[in-house]
């Protein structure tokens, strides 16, 4: 098992969906950083079920409690031990051989012996809330530099949203799908709705843009800040792939045109454009990095669906009823902001230009 | 600077392009493996410049030599180092402090306070001989298993190559452009003529299937199969982004068209078919692990770019003479089979899959 | 800030002194393991404080809750966390800005900038909860081998304990010295009350011995088996060094007095004597692994003391009330059979002689 | 294996006793530090054999190659890959499947199948001239920096130096023994000499002081400086202990004996002694660094000794002829060295007290 990430800035993450609680450890926060409680929650209610037609029923405050490392409101060089306990645990709509097609439970199974039929445990979705933890702390340390990390559902299915800058920054979190173009948001609920009233779910594209990056994060040959960044985002359930800049379009592309050409403008060297997606040789530019994730469809659906049972080695049907989202995409949103705020803030103190011991 | 790569099995790679001598240290490699040089050298003759009309022009040998870790053509479990001097170093197409666009020229000058001029240094493609040299030793462990790694370049632009897994295995490595669909091989041909006559270049997309993997490579949440592999392979110069499975594709999928649905058959459970790519919750499924990643064109043209020179900190012209491929993708096809290797050893180790103290 | 330990069998433990909780994560257990609440909380309750004359008065139950990891007494393959709240957290005897001399106060205060004036934060023994938590867990992969760990206070002052083994294993946690050797134990009692009469403490030595190693542990070059133990133990706060087998003594021995001989008896290797401590070439030979770890006295003590006010950067004199042990070494010394406990997983973990994925 | 050390400044070693070279790829160094060839072959030439009556008559040059990592005599940012070949390799005496007392061959055995009868393979004391190399980029950082790394024999058998630290640093390398104390030098070569002509060897003690050593250096809880520093120092073969300050002395002290207590000096804060070693909760004081270490014999000597053919498991009888060093103290005194200069450039960087990118 790997339940830590991250080389100088580390999060740890436990806790299975249905067990007593899951939670998050962040080590190497630098001490006299100004952080609540209340600024945890907020980030981590972003993730929050039950809040949406669009969003699974379980009913979780995710209430956070701080543990340890902060002390009157203030970092104090130790690790961070913050924790959710789980509530509204609902085992009674999981058989418990029957493996769900999709979901983990079948790997599981052959690596561990079993898995885990009361809501996959660690595979399980609710996993990701150790990461928002994590997510939450990196995004204060992102406050203190010029760096901001901004997301938005740029695909449900085939509708895609066109937001600004502005609107990306200022609409997101004002609408349940994380939909920033006002334009797409009611012809994304549409669809959202019909596919659920299907007892089916679908899946969608998400994209984020980090806006004034310092230069030089990202560690030459291996540690670039694409892979550090692809290494972040895919290891999120649900997650197909990644592409940053002109990503596969890029394969089309003349050289010529694919190349970001540099200008001057008042001694200060410029890009005419970013195909680049603001990272050459695995470093940051300076220009705004951005990249796109597909998100593929909640594989727990209602409709029928041909499997197996496990034990007995039969065929057998299944019909998922329990409390699913009809489209992860929403809230694997600040999921994957979460895992990029992480991959600077770490990658910024292996370059030097972040603290780690205290804030200055 | 990380150089670096895996946990248990562990590649550390040296060597500029136009310095001494580029290379590899591998440790990790159980001892009592059968391994002669030629082995090694037939992986990196596939990434050998100067062998095509297509490829760089530049005249290496890339001879390997065995420093260490191998005593009568058998590892001995202490690591393995080997060396491959560098001969054919053409300096004399460089401007010193001329940013070549879509290099790491620019990024590497504001990291370290200078960039290679001389050919690119670490951030130059050579530097990926010391991958495939890890990648060779990674194959002859993996040739103690069911399990294979196969490539074929699947698109240059908009050519589309369409192979089946035989062709694949068959044709590849048997033509310069690494394209397994002989009925593409000559359209193919022609793009990357006409792109390089007019002195520009041209992207494409690379195609990985692995055949026969072994249950539960991949370790939960944050070393997820798709994680270490996208790592792995965004590390990898003028790569792009990744997707696996369904990819992108996956977002416009309903649940219940994502989803494999599972079967048996003669006490044998399989898969209907394989949108998940041959993973589930980060874990080897047992199917076919496969893999799409697109390649950005080579970002040295002859053609006229407008650039800075950044100690004067004025515009300038560039066309960047020297001898380069006009089309990366043939030739970064070995590296990402090695990289592939890499991580599917890495995962066997740490999954108990794979032996790390002698070849049984 | 370095909170995990291990590679394969990863500790992550967290909180301060004075803080909310203590707590440990365990990550790399594999599935299918038993363990309960009260086989933690036995091992936990051997460091507790308030048992004896000689212990730390603070009133601690300890008491272990399990948030993670296990389910219906068996391990899932999943992260263990285990939390032990602070309930007995007396801060009035601590003055806000002096340094307590022999403690970590002075270069917290110039790493972070503050030290935590409450009773120390991560750098209180206290901290050592989560070691023994960790150790617990190792302890029971370790009953799945024939390998087990034993120790016991070798030496408080000059007095020297010298019990076989049988009175190790049985005598140690017998009584609150964890002295084996019964015509001793009176004498050391003697001593620490005269000690902590004087508001004063002392110092002591403890020796670990581990029997039926595995052969194989231990990494060649830079993870030796002493390596990992030394990096393990003297990261124990009070710990001033270690030595392994003949330790300081083999300085002045001849390679002929030193080395030790081999013999067969029906087709099995043994070694005459065992002056390694178990190890050759940083491997386990099979024989006992045995190393002394000198413990400095508790820095905490009544009688005055010449130090400064940190704030104002004048001489000022310091008396410590609170509670404090006047010997230390009863206490460290299930921390230092945790610790041990923790390498010989990771190490076997890494040699491949002990399962990661699934007990078998 | 595990052949890489550190985790920002990272050390990679390779190469075998009798095989085609050894050497070190040195990551992580910042770019634009001024090193010569000359000035790592001077470190080389103290580990050197050959040299004089008391080292073994192995005639290497071990003249070191720079292959990549500085151009210009200058750092680039990318790894330093440092060679030395062997040259005088003589496997005849060497008898195959004999296990030479003292030595790994046993160990390596029954972890990998076979054991290097050429001369140890890797378990030979030869692997340290990659741990010198290492230390040798890293003392030019340190160059940098007020602070140094200063050694002696301190012991040869029962035979004490006891030199200011004055005379460590003008007198250590001024002969063969490394003894800095010119009253017990005879007497010290006396004794070796005597040893020699028994066919027997003799073992010692190491000291080593760091001078003006920053502050912060050394991560709390389970990366401790004194964890660091033994880590790295036990790896060394032939070493069997470590002890900080006041050490295994302080095991029979009183803590109001053992606190060093603090005074102020013109708004500067002072330790009255030294007894902690330099560190306090595992962090630098500011006071000197100091530690001590014990050496066994070389296990090679020419005398009898009792052991056992591995394929016949028969008992034999060895006397192993070779070239070996009667005293390894004086060759073993760079290496420690070495790794403590290792330790500090990694843990400085940790503590965001030495650049990583760029030397300022």
């Amino acid at each position: 098992m790997s339940n830590t990430f991250g080389e100088l800035f580390k999060l740890t993450t436990f806790g299975e969906s249905h067990g007593e609680a899951v939670g998050a450890v962040i080590d190497g926060c630098p001490a006299d950083l100004e952080i609540t409680r209340d600024f945890i929650q907020k980030e981590l209610d972003k993730r929050k079920p039950g809040q949406s037609e669009f969003y699974s029923s379980r009913k979780e405050k995710d209430r956070v409690k701080i543990l340890s490392g902060i002390f009157k409101q203030k970092t104090i060089g130790s690790p961070i031990a913050l924790l959710v306990e789980n509530r509204d645990v609902d085992s009674s709509n999981y058989e418990k051989n029957r493996i769900r097609p999709g979901h983990a439970d079948y790997t599981y199974h052959k690596k561990y012996g079993h898995f885990d039929y009361r809501g996959s445990g660690r595979a399980s979705g609710r996993e990701t809330v150790g990461r928002v933890c994590g997510g939450a702390i990196a995004n204060k340390i992102l406050e203190h530099t010029p760096m901001g990390v901004y997301g938005h559902v740029k695909k449900i299915d085939e509708i895609e949203a066109n937001p600004s800058l502005k609107q990306i920054k200022e609409n997101t979190y004002d609408n349940d799908l994380r939909c920033a173009d006002s334009k797409k948001l009611e012809e994304m609920k549409k669809q959202v709705r019909e596919v659920q009233q299907k007892n089916d779910s679908i899946g969608g594209e998400i994209e984020i843009v980090v806006t004034s990056p310092l230069m030089g994060f990202g560690e030459p040959v291996f540690d670039k800040i694409e892979a550090k960044l692809s290494h972040a985002i895919t290891s999120i359930g649900a997650v197909k792939g990644i592409k940053f800049g002109a990503g596969f379009a890029s394969s089309k592309k003349l050289g010529s045109k694919m190349n970001d050409e540099i200008r001057v403008n008042k001694d200060q060297a410029f890009f005419e454009k970013n195909d680049s997606g603001g990272m050459l040789g695995g470093i940051t530019t300076g220009q705004k990095i951005h990249f796109r994730v597909p998100v593929k469809p909640t594989p727990s659906i209602g409709k029928k669906q041909q499997t197996i049972d496990i034990e007995e080695m039969k065929e057998k049907e299944i019909k998922i009823e329990g409390r699913h989202d009809p489209c992860i995409c929403p809230r694997i949103l600040p999921v994957i902001e979460s895992m990029t705020r992480l991959v600077l803030v770490d990658l910024g103190m292996l370059a030097d230009k972040l603290p780690t011991n205290q804030v200055e």
